[in-house]
């Protein structure tokens, strides 16, 4: 985010809180950060407030903005800062621990209107803040420092941009967000459900989802069998030794299911497929020329997530990965990484993800005991990433501390249809699990070398990208991806037979087709198959039926009468080209 | 089994019995049953014995047979028989139990050489036994009653059969067996391996493994989509609750591996896919109209099996089942009872299974409690099997209390290539899940009914099938199973980019095909591709390049020298036949 916009959201904060406490002066005070897209300012109420009076804070952080104030900040000690906030338990709470944590504390006042516990990072001045370019947008309750032991507060959320432009625009693609909402679409298409039995975070794939899913998955596959990866399949758990081994317990209990069997045997559901991959390519030898050998499967993979965390199929208990590891000799790294760069092109070219944001993760360097390996090795690894992004041609970002405990890795995040950027594939260079599996390979020189591995998933999770798509297309997928390509309408029940043999045309030659019953009326009918957003809508009457044709609407576009012939050809080819 | 050969190898227990007393006298008997193809006793012996000694007991037990001994069993009660059996406590121990239970008891003598407690099922005199037409075969530990806390026994198997031809055949049909070990060509063929750290009875694909799992799933898969199937996809998890609602737990727990997780919910890795697949028939409404429908999915149960019970493929932890939950009318059933039987028919017929076993299970009448549901439905739902079956035409056998908990079931058992017989297909009615889960259809008269459920799966467990056929057809895959198709082996060096050409053709319409390297001898590196048991090698050198044709071999047969064109109409004709 561009620094000055995260100022003016910092700011807007502040002014939320002072006009909060012109209203209601007895208001207790919790934190306000920035976040995407704006802000939110936590608060203990004396009353409750509702969503009626977001509207006159508004209109008083206007006047605020209009009296052109000042932001100036002070270095202050704790004894000056308690007796300051001394009607202000929280911030006495802050100052308590930050004085502990022997960090600079400073005071930011507005003008004369308010003054708040802040390091900083405002504007100089409400000039600068664009009136008409925010908004509050809802409450909600949250707890003080998140704990729910402690006091709940009410968060009050703001959205704000430069100018009303980008603000109008934001709103527009929310709502645009709203309607295209893949749990209500997923719903309403038949896609997908939850039970309570089940549990939370499990997706139930309808049969019409299931065709979505199968899709991406042969889609990833025939992708990857043309560069000649190789397929395995592995068991959904493993002896928790084997997580031991790889150094993932330990680091991720938390999120591991752990059991135990009937051997008294530990064991966890897969949280990775990395070890059993290298443990499929330790059962057998490996020479320098099999290498790059990639080690391909779409498998789950299960966090313990909380129950509260899970949201349709976007966050998940158990998400199936195209998970792929290339093992690789160190000479074939930076290759290896242009044909996962131009897979990455080619897959989502094919969903239209064609703006992409880059960031390249590396070692907080501040706490190196949180990673494996040693540092040579880990500023090779970084460097070899930051090049092949480079030779990649593509602009990107570093972050620090976001790199696996393994090594460092790139993030790709492309933007959908309607402007949001989704998280999608992560590529990680690894030295040290070959290491930790003591895997290897023989050289030209007839002697053993350790390969490096590339941890890759494309899609990333198959359920969320499913999701992420639901939205991308509001629902009308490519005919190739559609869980029903086309639905034959007779217009009277004396065409049913008609209609039956038209059907049973295309499903001979696997198009995945439909035939309405007779029960409804014509147009009842058709709005009905639009509502189900199916492609290909085929009308059958006395005129199709003599002359062995179909009124053929394709998305509503009318095409005319077709012969079957015709229309099989026009729907095998847009299949075919993924369009 | 016929009751005179059990007879036989019932009484051939006793004679081997009586050979060990006859050589030590303080050797303490247990008990010595009829089991598949022959019989076993455990003993308790003073000092331990080796397999040499097993020819010594053939001929003692011989000489008995000459002696044509009568066998001849008398009732008596507890006091005499403690009496009797005085010196063999494992023989006082079963007589305390069977008193205790008011069971009848009786003793049989052999001639005038042997005594034992026994309930009968001997033949009249040992003159009805062939004494060439058995075998003691190995030696093997045993636990009294097969409890680890009592004491450990020496069990004695042998085998034995009406006459000496059947059993010589079962002789080499065991050599047969070992050869085609599917353990042993899935390590040579490199399909799958076992791994120490992700434990027994969990199998890993490799590459090649993989292929004839996935072709194994994808021909079940058309096969059904033919039938206009629906296919799910369900997580391999659920809470615990879910199994309390199906009744499964309380009956399986054991069974099943059971953890908790973050939100303090008891959760079940599915066990069995039916209470999923009812949630999701639940989630949507149906009407009489839709049904039969079929609820399919190829999807991975779970079994706490312990460690030593699990073996290669056979019988593993995580077994993968071609599962259908059918939901019908109940006047559909008989005829969706047809359909299945068609299918297997046809799915049995393309591995060349023809000869099945068929047993129809039913409730043990005796223990009623052991099952859900009502007596009037339970006799409904056996005769409706039993009936089906007589309409498939193919011979069966009842079998009392071998019905699952919910509903009576038809067993398949199928013979492969060297005569053994596998249990492959189930077929189970349910009127009690479609209560338990409260699912229901609107009738033709508008009103809730309640359908049937058929559960089907025809291969059963993939990773079994899987095992089984690689020992059907030992290793030699038929050409659309088989991981590699085709091997291309150029002559010398100089032909090696013509076998590049050759290959990339053979990719590019498909087929699993790859090129030898070519630093191995041509002998060498046509005999490892018999080795590996690849169907086609195809040799090309000089006059190949030359003429653009390849010298092709067919499982050893020589079929001269094809163009790439013949060849590939060939291999891909055979595909579709799958043959």
């Amino acid at each position: 985010m561009e620094q000055n916009l995260e100022n003016i959201r910092h700011s807007l904060a502040h002014l939320l809180a002072a006009a909060v406490l012109k209203k209601w002066p007895d208001t207790k005070l919790g934190i306000g950060p920035v976040i995407e897209n704006g802000f939110y300012y936590d608060f203990q109420f004396t009353q409750p407030i509702s969503d009626a009076d977001l509207k006159d804070l508004e209109k008083q952080m206007r006047k605020f903005i209009g009296g052109k104030l000042a932001f100036t900040g002070k270095e202050m000690n704790a004894a000056e800062l308690n007796k300051l906030y001394s009607d202000q338990p929280f911030k006495l709470d802050l100052i308590e621990e930050y004085a502990k944590d022997g960090r600079a504390m400073t005071s930011y006042r507005t003008g004369e209107i308010f003054e708040d516990l802040c390091r900083g990072g405002h504007i100089e001045n409400t000039t600068e803040i664009d009136p008409d370019a925010f908004k509050l947008t809802k409450l909600a309750g949250a707890y003080w420092r998140g704990d729910e032991k402690n006091a709940q507060l009410t968060r009050i959320y703001g959205v704000a941009f430069e100018n009303k432009e980008k603000l109008d625009a934001y709103i527009t693609m929310l709502a645009e967000a709203e309607k295209r909402d893949h749990k209500k679409l997923g719903k309403e298409m038949g896609l997908f459900v939850f039970s309570s039995l089940v549990g939370p975070g499990f997706p139930l794939f309808l049969p019409k989802g299931e065709v979505i899913f199968r899709k991406l998955e042969e889609f990833m596959r025939e992708e990857k069998e043309k560069l000649g990866y190789s397929f395995v399949r592995i068991p959904h758990v493993a002896k928790a030794e084997l997580y031991s081994k790889s150094g993932h317990l330990g680091k991720y209990d938390a999120m591991m299911p752990l059991m135990t069997d009937n051997d008294g045997n530990k064991f966890a559901m897969k949280a990775m497929n990395c070890p059993h991959h290298f443990e499929i390519y330790n059962a057998q030898p490996h020479s320098y020329k099999d290498l790059p050998y990639r080690i391909a499967e779409t498998t789950t993979v299960y966090r313990n997530e909380k129950s509260g965390e899970v949201s349709g199929l976007v966050r998940v208990k158990a998400l199936t990965q195209d998970d792929t590891h290339h093992v690789v000799r160190h000479d074939q790294i930076e290759s290896e990484i242009a044909v996962i760069t131009d897979l990455m092109d080619r897959v989502y070219g094919t969903f239209g993800f064609t703006d992409y944001k880059i960031q390249i993760s590396i070692r907080d360097p501040h706490h190196p005991e949180k990673y494996f390996g040693d540092n040579a090795l880990w500023e090779k690894s970084e460097k070899i990433l930051i090049d092949a992004v480079r030779k990649w041609g593509r602009r990107f970002v570093v972050e620090e501390g976001e790199a696996a405990f393994y090594g460092p890795k790139i993030d790709i995040m492309v933007k959908d249809s309607i402007g949001r950027t989704w998280q999608l594939t992560t590529v990680q260079l690894d030295f040290n699990q070959p290491e930790n599996f003591d895997m290897s390979y023989t050289g030209e020189d007839g002697s053993k070398h350790r390969p490096a591995i590339l941890h890759v998933a494309i899609l990333g999770s198959v359920e969320r990208f499913m999701g992420i798509l639901i939205e991308h297309y509001a629902g009308h997928f490519p005919l190739w991806l559609s869980p029903v390509q086309a639905r034959v309408i007779a217009v009277g029940e004396k065409f049913q037979d008609y209609g039956e043999k038209i059907l049973a045309e295309l499903k001979d030659v696997g198009l995945r087709a439909e035939l309405a019953g007779s029960n409804e009326t014509l147009g009842k009918r058709i709005r009905q198959a639009q509502v189900e957003k199916i492609p290909y809508v085929l009308v059958v009457g006395e005129e199709e039926a003599t002359n062995g044709t179909v009124a053929t609407k394709l998305r509503g576009a009318d095409l005319g009468k077709l012969s079957v012939k015709d229309l099989v050809e026009q729907m095998q080819a847009e299949i075919k080209e993924k369009k």
